[in-house]
């Protein structure tokens, strides 16, 4: 619960036509806000919703403001505005100190004095808990690791020996960082000869890394992810890599080894990127594309394709097999046609 | 071990030639079936297995009885009739009630006299355990989180804060129901600000949730998997999701924010789901291909390319990218050729 | 720390222009390299680096040998030779013995006494952990599971029942061995039926499974991962699936059911493979390629498709979906062409 004013206050916004004391007990979306709820409007997609909103208020542009028929709080950037707003409507995490009875911590591990370690954690020899760390259950901290001050760990996630995390670092249940890269030397005989790794990783300050990610150790220097990068869910990051600050990207993407990402990129869901290769700052890939060349120029770059009913389809695909041959059809018609051209 | 009777009895099938009493041992392929063990026809591909089975009985269809060498156990749906004779052969895992002594439950949550808690589980504040429900090893089910009746976490599963669970629902190792979605707002500084994640995540009755699958909870509405809805294992199931009743999804899937798959779909393994959309009931879409807009039409859709030698790929897609240019060349002769049929 | 002496011997490589004696305290790339640390060239690549290189020696081919300013360990396999020395500067993990006091193991599990069970680890009924053995914190072993010879299981890791590793099997963080596999029998009324997975897990020796790969039990017989095929993270493979031995599939691929993958096999990142298809030995698929037919013979395939500028992406896309009517109308013009040339 909060009330307008402090929401206004919270979120940065103007509040225009309502009671800074009125008591807001909720968020919802316009469509389905009741009395006494706050609601926004980012996307144009739900505008229509907005003349029949029964919201007490809505955080909206000041174009948008104008239409309105409840209160509005007028934001530059609704988004941003709504994301500082919604944060007084979360569940208080209650601050936990010190070590939960079951969590297993290694006597040379220093844990600050106001960090918390959940249930079933196992925390390693010399690993370092800083200030404010909030370590939930079932965590393993590796050994000589380093979890940076107010990071949390939120269930069942893997740091492996020797990989720093910086501050503010939020990681989500299931991941794992700094698991082995997959390096392997081709024998003589063609079996595979593992290559130790190592490396190890680094991860900079207000990274998010999503429920069930893995995030491999350098060979030989350290992966390193950047200040402010945000990976989702079941992303695969390779030995070696770099991922540029403020870069954000989405779920199931697979990251080869070796590569740079630069800053501010954004890459779609289901995404790869081959190895070795380097992407220049902000550049965007649209999802389920494949990057097989280095990427210098900033920009949307694509190679998905998207479904067509399956007859259709199968048509389509039997016909891309022989594009070689259409393509070579088309250049001797050309020249038979200008043969003629001469001949007539 | 069961009789051919009760084999009869639990599959719904007719026995046609053999003894009610005979006992079989175990279940096998036709080909690999011994004496005293029972076999099944499903597919036509192992058809030509059937007369040179040594199995002691076969489940099959009523067509197919009639060529096999041995007893059958006919069905009008074999594979039906056989996954359920087949359930008299699984190990039967032993029942446990009460807490396993490593197991950590928090003194307000609440759990059924009959249900049990694994090994090294954590059960924080205010959850439900509801009767007969088995939570295996290394389980972590969140503040007030439910877990409907009969339902079973089988190892290593994360159930987050407030995620509630139906009746009958399996969910696999690794798997993280409701974790943060990946909302993010980009400030003015193109720094991305976190959107509080306020919705949880609701699973219907007789769900399966496969291993390291991850389902994120919504941002302000729940995310929603309907009633009898089947998740195969590494799937991304993102924010304000909802899956329809009956729909079925295979491995490797990866759903955006916000779309609506309705019931009795299929999506094949790797299938890529952009956000917003919405997909109409009783959809097909087959194997690693890209959903870009709503799909309003029950049917088969696809975009998968599938491979060929590589030296030829190199070809196709080298011409593929030229193909604008193909259908301007293609235009072209088309006018000149009509110019010189009018001239002709 | 190592003597160039010592690395040469573990190495196999043959030491030119250096001391034996020499104490060498890490290992870089050419570029970073410090005196006293060594370096190695496998990739042309990098050859550039050579001739500035401040490494103490240099492991690289005999061709390159010729080049190099500093010490050399000459090796046919340079590649090989770096991953045997690279061993000599791992950190030493400690090797444990015995059942750290939080781990839980059943009265009926048999443990050699040199193999050692992390914290907060869970062995279930009748498994057998093997002489050698490391198990790494929060790992559950389940019941009859055997875990083979000198295996390790680094953390969080779930080896379901039943399921056999070899002997020096190496499994990463939050994988999976032995979920059910995604059996679904389609009954009358359209909802699924869950299909027994009777079947379990073999997994050979030397074989390394990555960070949160999946691995499911077979539906019958075991699903087979034959010796010294490594698997890289976030893989998932599904029931009854063979993948043959010193196969090296990379991260994200996707194999579906009662696949069979030959010996000597390489597939790319985020390939995929449908069901109860079979691929010869030393097939290499690259990247985000999907195979929907058997591959007989041995060679490269491919069906990935790189990235272009978006708008043009969009452009290349919206001709393909023409494609069946861009070749009708090829043919067309042929026709026309053709019979203008008879009446020429």
């Amino acid at each position: 619960m909060a009330t307008l004013g402090e929401i206004a206050a919270v979120s940065g916004t103007r509040l225009q036509g309502g009671d800074r004391s009125a008591v807001i007990t909720g968020v919802a979306s316009l469509d389905r806000a009741e009395s006494g709820q706050l609601s926004f409007l980012i996307h144009p997609r739900y505008q229509h919703y907005l003349s029949t909103t029964r919201a007490a208020a809505v955080i909206l542009s000041p174009n948008d403001a104008a239409v309105c028929p409840v209160p509005t709080l007028i934001a530059d950037n609704p988004h941003v505005a709504y994301a500082r707003a919604a944060t007084l409507f979360e569940p208080v995490a209650e601050a936990h100190e010190g070590f939960h009875p079951t969590a297993w911590v290694h006597p040379t591990a220093q844990i600050a004095a106001d960090a918390w370690i959940g249930p079933h954690c196992t925390v390693e020899a010399g690993a370092i808990i800083e200030a404010g760390v909030q370590i939930g259950p079932h965590c393993v901290v590796g050994e000589q690791a380093i979890i940076g001050e107010a990071s949390r760990l939120v269930a069942q996630v893997t740091i492996c020996h020797r990989v720093r995390l910086g501050r503010r670092v939020l990681v989500h249940p299931g991941a794992v960082i700094g698991s082995d890269g997959f390096g392997l030397a081709l024998e003589q005989d063609r079996r595979w000869l593992k290559v130790p790794q190592l490396g190890s990783v680094q991860i900079g300050d207000d990274v998010e890394i999503g429920a069930n990610t893995t995030i491999d150790r350098g060979a030989l220097e350290d992966t390193v992810i950047e200040d402010g990068a945000k990976l989702d869910n079941q992303i695969q990051v390779a030995h070696n890599v770099r991922i540029g600050a403020h870069s954000a990207l989405a779920g199931c993407v697979g990251i080869a080894g070796s590569v740079r990402i630069g800053r501010h990129c954004m890459l779609g869901g289901g995404v790869g990127v081959a190895g070795h290769l380097t992407i220049a700052d902000r550049v965007q890939v649209t999802g389920m594309s494949l990057v097989t060349q280095s990427i210098t120029q900033a920009g949307v770059y694509s190679s998905g394709l998207a479904v067509e009913p399956n007859r259709l389809w199968n048509k389509i695909s039997a016909r891309l097999r022989r594009l070689d041959e259409l393509f070579r059809r088309l250049t001797a018609l050309e020249r038979t046609i200008k043969r003629q051209d001469g001949s007539v």
